[in-house]
C-alpha cells in the first residue's frame, strides 16, 4: 500500500535528542528550541519566533495576544482545519466565515471587506497547500479598518508571496501581525506534533514570551532582567520539549533537500497527469505565489466521481484523501451559523482529493499513481 | 557542579522513537500513546487516561470538561505551580486560594469547607512532593456540597493514599473526578515536557476524547463509530506526538527501578541529615500516604538562613532551589485577591529549599551534599 503520507528521518534526529539529554536540559526553551527559532528568524526574516506544541497552540496564543473577548468578531475561511476556528472560539469570539476562491481553496480576498464590522478584531487567512493568499489585498483591508492579520501558515513553510505594493518577494509568515506554522507529521518539515508562533508586530514580543511560559516572566528571569519569576499574566504551557525541538532541528538542517524533492515530485504529477479539465482540475499557483509543494490535489467534477476515484486508488493500493468539511456546516457550528451559503467551499469539500506526496515517495511509486489516475479518468464514460 | 536535577535515559528511548517513525505514525494517539495510557489504566486502575503535551494542558482539559464559566469559583492551594491556577483563570473562574498545612506544604484540608459557596464548582488539590492530601476529608466535603474534585498529581506518580473510608490503599490520581500528571524533566518519570489527564468520572469519557482531539470526533471515527469526523465541540490539540510517547514508554518500562533508586536516595537524606529542628525541619510523610521520593526538602527556620544555605551550597558546587511564591501574592493576582492572609504558604515560600534528587545522583554525590548541609548547620552560631 502506498500511504498518503509517511514520516521520515533525515539522519541526526536521535543524535540531537541524545545530545539534549546529555546537556541536562530536556524541558522547553533550551538549546535546540533556540536553534530552531533562530533559523526561522534569520532565514526568513520573521519577527520573534516561539516554538509551540502545535500550530493550534500558536493560534491560541494569537487569540490571547489580541485579547479576543466575547463580542469580538474574527473573519476566517470556512474551508480550513478546525483549529483555525477553535482557537478563537475558546476565547468567546464570534466567528465570521468567508468563502474560498473559485480557482483555489484559499480565502476569497475580494469577499473579506464586506464581512468587516465595527466588532471585527482580526482577519485570519490560511495559505492553503502553501499557496499564498493575495496578501497585498488582505493587508490593505486590515490597515484601512485597523484590524489584526493572522497568517495561518500551517502548510506554508518556505513559500513566498510577491508583494506588488512593496515591490519584493516576502516569505509567508512574515506579513501579518502574527503567523503560525505546523510541524505535524503530514507537513513538509516535521516533529510528529509541533508548531511555531511568529510575532511580527514588535508591540507583542514581550507578552508573547510571557504567555508562552505559562503566564510567568521566567524568560526575563533567565535573561537576568528580573530577580524572581512569578505569575504576571494569563498563559499556558505552549512550549515543546527539547526532545521535540532536537528532532525538528535535524529536519530543518535538510530543508533545502526536502523542498527540492517535494517540488520534483509535485512537478512530476503536474507534468504527467493527463486528465481532461471537464473531469478534474489540477492545482493552480497564482503568479504572486511560489510553490512549496505541500499538497498535490485534484478538484474532481463531482462528489460521486471523487469518491469513486478514492475507492479505485485504494483498490490499487494507493491511499488518497479528501480534506476539510466547511466549518459552518459542522455539528458544532451549523446551528450558530447565520451567514450566506458558501458554495465554493462546498465544492472543495466534496470534490477535492489529495494524492500521496512525501519526501520518501519513490519515482516508481509516483509513476504508478499517475498511471492509475490517468487510467481511471480515461475509462470514464 | 551537582545540578538540582538531571534528565536521564533508561536505554530504549531512541529505539522506540525510531520504531514510531518506521511504523508510519508520528503524530499523536498512535501505538506508544496507547501503550502508555494502557499502562496507567491497568497498573493503577485509573479511569480513562489521555496523554497530553503537559500537565498544564491536562488541567485545562478539566476546566473545559467541567464547563468552568465566569462566576464559577474554584478552590485551590496558594502554594502551587502557576498552571494549577492559570488553567481555570483562562476560563474566567474566580480563584479561591486555600492555605497550606502547618506540617506540610499540601493544602490544609480543614480549611477547605469554609471557602465553599453556592458558586463553588471544583476543589483542586495538589499532592505536593508526591505526598497525598487527606483525600477522605476532601471527598467528603466535595460530596456533601456537590462539587468536582481535581487531583493535581503532577508530582505524584506511583504514590498512594490509605483511605479509611474505603478501607484500602488507593493510587493518587484514582480518587478525584479528574487527575493530572506531569512528565516534565524534573519529575520521576519524564518525557521532557509532557502530561496526562485521568478521567475517573465515566460521564466525561467521550467528551474528554473529543476535547483532546481538537474538538472533533476523530477518535470515534477511527473506532468506526461515525462515518466522517468533524467539529463537534470546543477543544485544542492536547495530545503529544508519538516521539514524546515513545520516549515516555521507555521510561515507564523502568518505573520500578527508578522509584527504588529515588526512594533509596530520599531515605539516605533522611537518615544522614543531622540538623536540629530549631534550624530546619525535614519532610514528614503522613501515616495515610506513601512516599514516591519526588522531592527532598528542608524547611529552614528563616528566609535569611535559607538563602544563606542556598548560597553556601552553590559555593560548594551544589545547586539547591526554593519553590513556589504564593499565587495570591503574584504580580498577576495580588490586586484581585480578597481572602485572608495565608501565612503558612508564606512560610513555605520563604523557608523551603529542595536538595538535588535524581535517578543518576551517585551515592558519593549525595554523601557530599549531606556533609555540606550538616556542616552548614553545625556552624550556625
Amino acid at each position: 500500500m502506498i500511504p498518503f503520507n509517511k514520516p521520515y528521518l533525515t539522519g541526526k534526529e536521535m543524535h540531537y535528542i541524545y545530545d539534549a539529554v546529555q546537556s541536562g536540559k530536556l524541558s522547553g526553551n533550551g538549546k535546540y528550541t533556540k536553534k530552531c527559532q533562530h533559523f526561522f528568524e534569520t532565514k526568513y526574516g520573521f519577527g520573534k519566533c516561539l516554538l509551540t506544541s502545535s500550530c493550534t497552540d500558536a493560534l491560541e496564543m494569537t487569540a490571547l495576544l489580541m485579547n479576543i473577548q466575547p463580542g469580538d468578531e474574527v473573519i476566517l475561511p470556512s474551508y480550513t482545519f478546525v483549529s483555525t476556528a477553535n482557537a478563537f472560539e475558546l476565547r468567546g469570539a464570534s466567528l465570521v466565515f468567508c468563502v474560498s476562491r473559485n480557482d483555489h481553496p484559499g480565502i476569497d480576498e475580494e469577499k473579506i471587506e464586506a464581512l468587516i464590522t465595527s466588532k471585527t478584531k482580526a482577519i485570519v487567512v490560511v495559505h492553503y497547500a502553501g499557496v499564498a493568499c493575495d496578501m497585498d489585498k488582505v493587508m490593505r483591508i486590515a490597515h484601512s479598518h485597523g484590524v489584526f492579520v493572522v497568517e495561518d501558515a500551517a502548510q506554508a513553510i518556505d513559500s513566498y508571496y510577491y508583494s506588488t505594493d512593496k515591490g519584493q518577494q516576502l516569505p509567508l509568515g512574515s506579513i501579518g501581525n502574527f503567523a503560525t506554522f505546523s510541524f505535524h507529521e503530514t507537513k513538509n518539515i516535521i516533529s510528529g506534533e509541533g508548531g511555531m508562533l511568529v510575532v511580527n508586530d514588535e508591540r507583542f514580543y514581550d507578552r508573547a514570551e510571557i504567555i508562552w511560559e505559562k503566564g510567568t516572566n521566567r524568560s526575563a528571569f533567565f535573561k537576568g532582567e528580573v530577580d524572581k519569576y512569578c505569575w504576571v499574566d494569563i498563559g499556558s504551557s505552549f512550549l515543546p520539549s527539547e526532545v521535540t525541538a532536537a528532532f525538528l532541528w535535524a529536519q530543518l538542517e535538510h530543508i533545502q533537500e526536502i523542498q527540492k524533492r517535494r517540488l520534483y515530485l509535485w512537478n512530476k504529477y503536474a507534468d504527467q497527469l493527463d486528465v481532461h479539465s471537464s473531469l478534474a482540475l489540477q492545482p493552480i499557483i497564482p503568479i504572486y505565489s511560489t510553490n512549496n509543494a505541500h499538497i498535490y490535489y485534484l478538484v474532481v467534477s463531482d462528489l460521486t466521481l471523487r469518491d469513486k476515484l478514492i475507492r479505485y486508488l485504494k483498490d490499487n493500493n494507493i491511499l488518497s484523501v479528501f480534506h476539510y468539511i466547511g466549518l459552518e456546516k459542522s455539528t458544532y457550528f451549523a446551528s450558530k451559523y447565520v451567514g450566506a451559503s458558501l458554495k465554493e467551499c462546498d465544492k472543495y469539500s466534496s470534490k477535492l482529493v489529495r494524492l500521496p506526496l512525501y519526501y520518501e515517495l519513490e519515482d516508481e511509486q509516483l509513476d504508478y499513481i499517475v498511471s492509475k489516475v490517468n487510467h481511471f479518468f480515461d475509462n470514464i464514460n
